[in-house]
């Protein structure tokens, strides 16, 4: 029986040309496959006919954008997940929701491979194969541009000489990619890092220097999630896309970054998230609010893990599944009202109302009437510092005597 | 012998008031010390003489803003100091450098006993006490107002029966902190954590939402420490007052969030710190930059730890030493420029120029010639998600069996 | 009405004169309440009827050795936990079930108060109060030797004066707390940490200087509990009191460590823990076989906290159960079987068994015929260590270059 | 000019059929380097000699025992580096001073490859090879047996082809890696991990279960070092050897486990290290002893870190050295005499003494006069307990409301 391989297929040039690219060098079957993550553009169903012009013996298409907005970026939210502290895991959460859409499709269609259009020196490809291998771990993975010499130039004449019904212009000054949780720009002129990005580089922000009026706006949210936009419930891909739209006018989510791969080199990337930015920011005051200290303080050390964890490709490793529960438990009482000013590319939090609050007034007043205690002030100081004032009076014992 | 008392003075009506208060209550003689650490307000010798004036034995005034700047800020600055992800640390840094002064006060002066003016719920009385208690374990503690039952009507009373040269008129609504490397306003209306702060908050920054022009500044570092802005060579402090001037005029630094403080409790806290925020933003990428990838992960955790410790009082406790012998080593190669846009509300890093880069455009370039051999990439892969992928197929295993 | 105390009763002379001493002290009347977690000693009924004798309102007793073992033994078999590696948390997870029922003592017969028999310089004392706090936000504690100056010589002379039906002997050397997961000694000659323990100090184990002939034993997990001793099926409380019975008769188990306590000193403890020691010893190699390397790594992190939470007395905050979700979850495929020989002092594991290993014959064998394939570690070594190369060259770079 | 090789030499049939084989596959001269880290065997002169009689052109050999136990196993002690909690990092350890020794004999004789006799499935071709880059970033790295397909078979039959001067009896069952810090076992009927150990196994240690009268031992440290045992001074590599002697007789340090290997596959591990396990529970107690608890507790992350990275072929890595200063820092102060007895396959601590101890027998004695002032636990508890307390009257009061 002819081999089949499952093919990661995005519309564009390249993946068009992989279809037969694949086909030629061994001999299988290739399937199309193309998940709509809200990374915009062409519909659906001329994505799947366009698969199937250049020579797939199958095209599937899956709007899978509830999906990642639910299973994927609000996870992400509950993590407050920011890799360098900068960078909203983009990329990263996309890919682990295409690579369960290609791995049932090689379930569903008895496929042996899986294919990807990622290079050979990214994170994606790692993202991609990891994932695959995790979940299928009898498939084989390839990538035609790293495994099959696939270049563009190659694409191009490919894609001529046989008539693909698919653009051959000179690519994109940069490499981008995109979706609903954000979207990435590199290489081209910002590969030298002294260099500003130029206004070119941006699409889903407008220019902070030359705002609107400020756009105030209250978040309502129920374990973490996000429920309602001032007063109108919303489904978390709704809450994502009002923000991109909102923030993304005020040039909010803006970030240029020296980053560390997981590769082992360091990349410049320019990102733009102004949903996840904005979401995160008011996600993270209402945890101050609700949660309790030591909970939050840990919290950060498993959120930083699970981030590392994601940008790292591991999203359905064991350890990544286990920080899912505990930060499940941390969200339970985050709940309630955030109040933000989006304006000149900033998202500032300038109130939060909660049923599940821990700040208490009376506790933390100045006022006369208070609840606090004061007198227990002292005994606490003597014996939270006592192991420092015992090495201390060693350490001044041990110098007097000349140590 | 007479008991002797240092006594933390600020020249302001609850401290002046204190001098003859802890007379009164113990029959000791106080001390007065004042320490500079960038607060601005009365000159030094008024200071002093207005403590004589009120009854002190002695007055010390000290001039520590260098110190300050150099032996408290600048390790914040290495550390990326961020309390809750948000908030410089701006009086956390400046207790230990008075508490040092006020042990050096109580050691030439041979006092028994050091008081200080903070109450009974918040952080400074910990962190005044317990670094005390630290540097001087033989040194008793006093605070009158929390244990001399002080209030601020009393100190009214107090001052205007005995005639002291110090003004009588009512207090500010917020209760404030400030020094070079930030300001601290909390209190009053801001305990309705739903309250927006409002224009009068502020001092140390103008209203971003009326910025003027951008202001583009280039940071020069050495082993993690700003030496130089715009080509001219500064000191720390200079850094700090320079950034402070113009990251001020653009609004940038304004922080509002709930905090958890260590007596357990959550407070509501505005601080300004137009200064520290940028440089930390600046240090930040210069990081990204210059250090390798899992010495920066590892320095997250070990900053987060500094950060707490530093918060929670611990400034001369063992631990904190041997953090920063850390966290020096990681600023070794922390050497070179950062380009800044300072405007309205944000600093925002442009450019990054290093001699110790470890950016390497040849390995990280997408251009044809590049030197990264991508043929590894596949090795690495299956090996890197081995664990993960064993255990799935474990887990498939199982789930097959009806596990 | 009168008000009602609550007070964690032992059945010895000190509680059993603080049921009087409280009355006379607050004109409360007391409710006694005895838990057993396995301490052994007189049976519950005796001691109910003496609480009466000594003028207790209401007398409670509960056998709460199963309740004891399955949720508060067992989570610290999930997690390891072993305080400053050493410590089996003996006292540590049995406070909180004492602390349980003592609150459901003071709602069932409207007590306001709770009081317990520690002093003001051990841990036991925040254990207790903390946990009541935290299950009954409005009780209030009070501590008679702490707070009512309840000492040993006061005691007796009450209970001699009042003829309370307690022996008022001298008092044993050491204190001695104990329960089925362990034993703990401290006080006396200990207290000069340079002095070995003394054969009395014992009573768990038998001297493993003079042990018998090796036990072999095979220990059956179900997702990290044990449910079979060579092939038996058992309870967790069996299973602690077999493993106690046969590792205590080879000497395991017996720890004698300085230690860090929660009030900021050191002290000297002696424990004994044979069940516990060897079930832990038992449970860690399994999870070596069937947990993956990432999740077994980031657990250590998690059980050292989870271990300092407990010991420090926060068994019912937020945090800890937080932790006990992530725990619960690593543990799904914690099955199997361990062999064991217990002999002279040691639990030395032997052989481990298990349907969900992820032990990989075929992938670990150095025989021919192996699943590994070798040439994947180049490209693995050269990315994995690719960071670290970079970093040297520009290390090496500046050297040369005179810096 | 004819490249040359360096190769990591034993003087065993494997390295010495490399030095003809990896001159015939590439055309190079063979350079062979062995060092001496206390693995016993043939003398070096004998090792030099066989070398040259195999071909090599040239032949260093290194006493490098002093620098192996001073640079080396020191920094591990003071790590306390148990990976898995039970490996004391005995090949890991010894790896990069090998390397070390490669690397200049490749920079002194022009050599541009580095090759050593590792298999492509442990963990050690990755400690040889990142540690080679690391040194020589411009030095390549080959392994005969992984990328030459220099099998056994081989092996033997190259060696009587041409004569060379080492028998070519049949394989050891098992695969030994020893130095002075340990010794490691491996494959063979092992590899079925319900098998236990049998007696030839072992070579260090002698059977637990037969042991002679205890032995008790007093070590003293300074700064974390042993530096005397029983009052004799010991260099650190004498303090090793003398423990491997006295523990080894007692059976001490025999270990079992199944470990994650950093290839993401699971082994299973018999070592023997008695020096190196007694050394750590004395060097361990000391330091309950002498450091501060927060430091203390800290140094554990520090220590787990430090442990995975040496283990994972790290050593020469930026984030070790800054782990480094920060182990050191912690080490000041670790002064002072365990004493111990050894005896049946345990090390037992039984008394310390140290004038730079932090036990302090006036706070933590139970006889009256202490200096513990009780009467300041109130007020402690009350404020650490307070985030748990109002978190959980949250919690209560919603659970009231229904929710």
């Amino acid at each position: 029986m002819t081999e089949r391989v499952v093919l990661a297929y995005s519309g564009g040039l390249d993946t068009s040309v992989a279809i037969g690219w694949i086909g030629e060098a061994t001999g299988a079957e290739v399937i199309a496959c193309a998940v709509d993550v809200g990374q915009g553009g062409e519909d659906l169903e001329s994505i799947r006919q366009r698969a199937l012009d250049c020579g797939a013996v199958e095209a599937v298409v899956a709007d899978a954008r509830d999906e990642f907005a639910n299973d994927y970026c609000m996870p992400a939210l509950k993590a407050n997940g920011l890799y360098m502290d900068s960078y909203p895991l983009v990329s990263a959460v996309s890919r682990p929701v295409i690579v369960k859409h290609l791995v049932d499709a090689a379930k569903k269609f008895g496929a042996t491979t899986v294919a990807h259009g990622c290079t050979g020196k990214g994170n994606d490809q790692v993202r991609f194969e990891v994932g695959i291998q995790t979940l299928g771990p009898d498939l084989k993975c390839i990538a035609p541009v790293r495994d099959l010499a696939l270049t563009r130039e190659k694409a191009i004449d490919y894609a001529e000489r046989n008539d693909l019904p698919i653009a051959t212009t000179k690519k994109n000054p940069f490499s981008i990619d995109q979706n609903v949780w954000g979207r990435a720009i590199e290489t081209g002129f910002l590969e030298d890092i002294w260099n500003a990005p130029t206004k070119d580089v941006y699409d889903y922000t407008d220019d902070p220097a030359f705002a609107p009026a400020p756009d105030e706006v209250v978040l309502t949210f129920s374990q973490g999630i996000p429920v309602a936009i001032d007063g109108r419930p919303v489904t978390p891909l709704e809450a994502i896309q009002e923000m991109n739209r909102r923030a993304g006018a005020q040039g909010v989510g803006r970030i240029d970054i020296v980053e560390d791969r997981l590769v082992g080199i360091k990349s410049r990337e320019i990102y733009e998230a102004p949903g996840a930015m904005a979401l995160i920011a008011a996600h993270q005051e209402l945890e101050n609010v609700t949660i309790e200290r030591e909970q939050a303080r840990f919290k950060k050390t498993v959120g930083q893990r699970w981030t590392e964890l994601v940008y790292d490709g591991q999203w359905f490793s064991p350890l990544k599944k286990s920080l899912d529960v505990f930060l499940d438990d941390t969200q339970r009482y985050v709940n309630g009202d955030i109040r933000m000013t989006l304006h000149a590319g900033k998202a500032t939090v300038t109130g939060r109302r909660s049923e599940t609050s821990l700040y208490d007034f009376n506790l933390a007043t100045y006022d006369e009437g208070d609840s606090f205690d004061q007198s227990q002030a002292r005994g606490f100081i003597e014996l939270f510092g006592m192991s420092s004032k015992v090495a201390s009076a060693r350490d001044q014992r041990l110098a007097a005597d000349g140590h």
